[in-house]
């Protein structure tokens, strides 16, 4: 029986259990001997458990109990996850994360640590919540260059832009029905401004070359300056509007950002709705390739954990392989992200907005009917966008477009 | 360096050569000493070709070198692919498939060749191109007890299929058009009459219960036969029509058939258009899970066969685990299959319709406008359906419905 720890019993780590617990009889397929639950570490006690036996407080009964070759880390933050994480790789054992903070911002120099101490540092669960997307980049695709990737990968902000435009109602309404039902946080900020999504592309983006980018080195932005109106122009035209985060590599570097756009609704990202992620992913031999499931829950994350805790089991004594060097890969600069962007003014601002965009027009939506003047633009760098609508002030909207 | 072989210079075959050559950056850092392809076996000659130095005739050439370790058979067909690959594995030389009608037929036997010979058998490429669905299925998902699949795995159908529905053409009118594409053979039937979707869902319902599912005993219906009006019901009730592989388990036995399908325009199936190939997974703890890609082509399938050669390379002188025991699984006989399905006939037959689902009509989807009756069935073993709409005889379609 492989004997493991749980790190921080809250929902995650709950998950972790009852997969572990629920799934015996499949787990033992992968490895014969079975997987059991010894420890689960927190600060609280929960007489009312069915694992209230197994609660320690004092992480040193674990590392110092022979027995366990493999642990969860399902804390999140920072500390004391990274002294923890740290602690038991340095014993040879194995860690598996669902805490996409500490994953992000150590991550390289915790797969060193689990390379010198031939154990393994593994985080499915760290970004698309149940959705098999790491191993998926790091194994099954590592014989392509992968050239980009796209990802609605925050089911907060996901339902209420998907609730936003099946009922046509407007944000605040549908931040606080998303907050009724336990879909949004009391204190929002980090999923709506794109803090959550924003470092799950930092992460998904050192897997993808390999180097580390930083969170605070890319783009964020949110989506609580959507209006019906923009969802009403996405319909007019065959868009849908997602949160993204995105990381292309282009000639001139890596542009990584996060932001809402337009999606055109003959994308597939464009029918990934409610709490649901989904990414895509472009490799230069297997072309477009799509994964989509439950980006979040109880069960649906705790199980991609504990299909890294197979893993590790699996490896013991070795190092299951992931590519993360700490060598920093800077992205581009925000002002150097190229987009296609829709672009509204009141149509009193027409003859300002054409001048100031003037040669990057594609194409105009409205019509003489309309109050509004949109148009969508060529690809333009973020500051030359900006540059050119200053002398518009706040008059005038923009949002990107997906193509 | 890793030296390999290519049995079979054919479409795919060349594709896994041009992603060896083309990829040897990225497969470094996954196999640090490089991979070659040192032999490519056929019977022609290549003379064309610049690996026509590498183009053996006599596969006792490869099997005889020591440093050959990992081949590649994506020669199709059951011999001479059977004899050679049982050869290559004999000798502790790993092989990687596309495949399907060997995989299908003897893929049990020769996984357990390959254990015992300290050597792997792979065949990702085999079912669904370059989607990596094989590897997720037994590996990031083996903490789950997998409930169903369901696939969108023929490009071909589903390229008719897209078109039929995009533009209002009929079946012959569309097939012909796909085979001047070169997306349809000159003989089609193993693509239009399920056979392929029927070999690959085979496959998968082996992988998801670990036992040996044949293909002669699932049930096996195409596209043939399905008409414009057919997607004029369909768009009117918010459906579009899928030919699915689809493999559940039920308390009353295991349910495998390859069927069209009326797919309700929110399935996440429903946007998987033209070649591209979509699978949906679900798992008790996961829930729902959907991989997308290109099913078919050369660089995406040869990629996941190179994925496979990687993954075998990684793995040298141990067995990659695959859970497929040669035990048979018979799912259920056809007429014991369960689906809702829509039913359509003449006005004039309404009466006797409706005598014969007496009870089982779920939905009236028609009105009196309409020249035809059509229905919406509960749910209904197809021996059940069959012997009530008997006496209707020729004039009466059905279509199942995915709910």
């Amino acid at each position: 029986m492989i004997q493991t720890a749980v790190f921080g019993f809250g929902n995650i780590g709950g998950g972790v259990v009852d997969v572990i617990e629920g799934n015996q009889s499949e787990i033992v397929k992968r490895i014969p001997e079975g997987m059991a639950v010894k420890y689960v570490l927190d600060i609280r006690d929960f007489p009312d458990s069915p694992y209230r036996d197994r609660v320690v407080h004092d992480i040193d009964i674990i590392l110092n109990d022979p027995e366990i070759r493999v642990v969860c880390e399902t804390m999140g933050g920072k500390e004391p996850a990274f002294t923890f994480t740290k602690r038991a790789l340095e014993r040879g054992i194995s860690v598996c994360s669902s805490n996409k903070e500490l994953v992000e911002a150590h991550g390289a120099e915790l797969l060193e640590i689990a390379r010198k101490n031939h154990c393994s540092y593994l985080f499915e669960a760290s970004v698309g919540g149940g959705i098999p997307l790491l191993r998926t980049l790091i194994e099954s695709l590592s014989q392509e260059r992968v050239t980009s990737i796209l990802g609605i990968l925050n089911g907060t902000t996901n339902f209420i832009l998907s609730k936003m435009e099946a009922v046509g109602a407007d944000y605040a309404q549908t931040l606080k029905e998303a907050q009724e039902l336990g879909y949004a946080e009391r204190n929002p900020t980090a999923d709506v401004e794109g803090h959550d999504t924003g470092r799950k592309i930092a992460i998904l983006s050192s897997l993808m070359t390999g180097k580390t980018v930083h969170y605070d080195d890319i783009t964020v932005e949110g989506i609580s300056a959507i209006t019906s109106s923009d969802f009403d122009w996405a319909h007019r035209k065959g868009y849908t509007i997602k949160l993204l985060g995105r990381s292309a590599r282009a000639d001139s570097g890596l542009q990584v950002l996060t932001a809402p756009y337009l999606v055109p609704k003959t994308h597939p990202l464009a029918m990934v709705n409610d709490v649901f992620n989904g990414v895509f992913l472009h490799g230069n031999m297997v072309d477009d390739v799509m994964l989509y499931g439950r980006g979040a829950g109880k069960l649906p994350t705790g199980s991609a954990v504990v299909a890294d805790m197979l893993e590790a089991a699996a490896h013991q004594g070795e190092t299951v392989p992931v590519r993360w060097s700490n060598e920093v890969l800077t992205p581009l600069p925000k002002s150097q992200n190229a987009d296609r962007y829709c672009v509204r003014v009141p149509s009193a601002n027409r003859a300002d907005a054409e001048r100031a965009l003037e040669g990057m027009v594609e194409e105009v939506w409205s019509n003489e009917d309309d109050h509004e003047f949109v148009c969508a633009t060529k690809r333009i760098e973020a500051g030359e966008l900006e540059a050119r609508l200053n002398q518009l002030g706040d008059s005038v909207s923009r949002i990107r477009i997906l193509a």
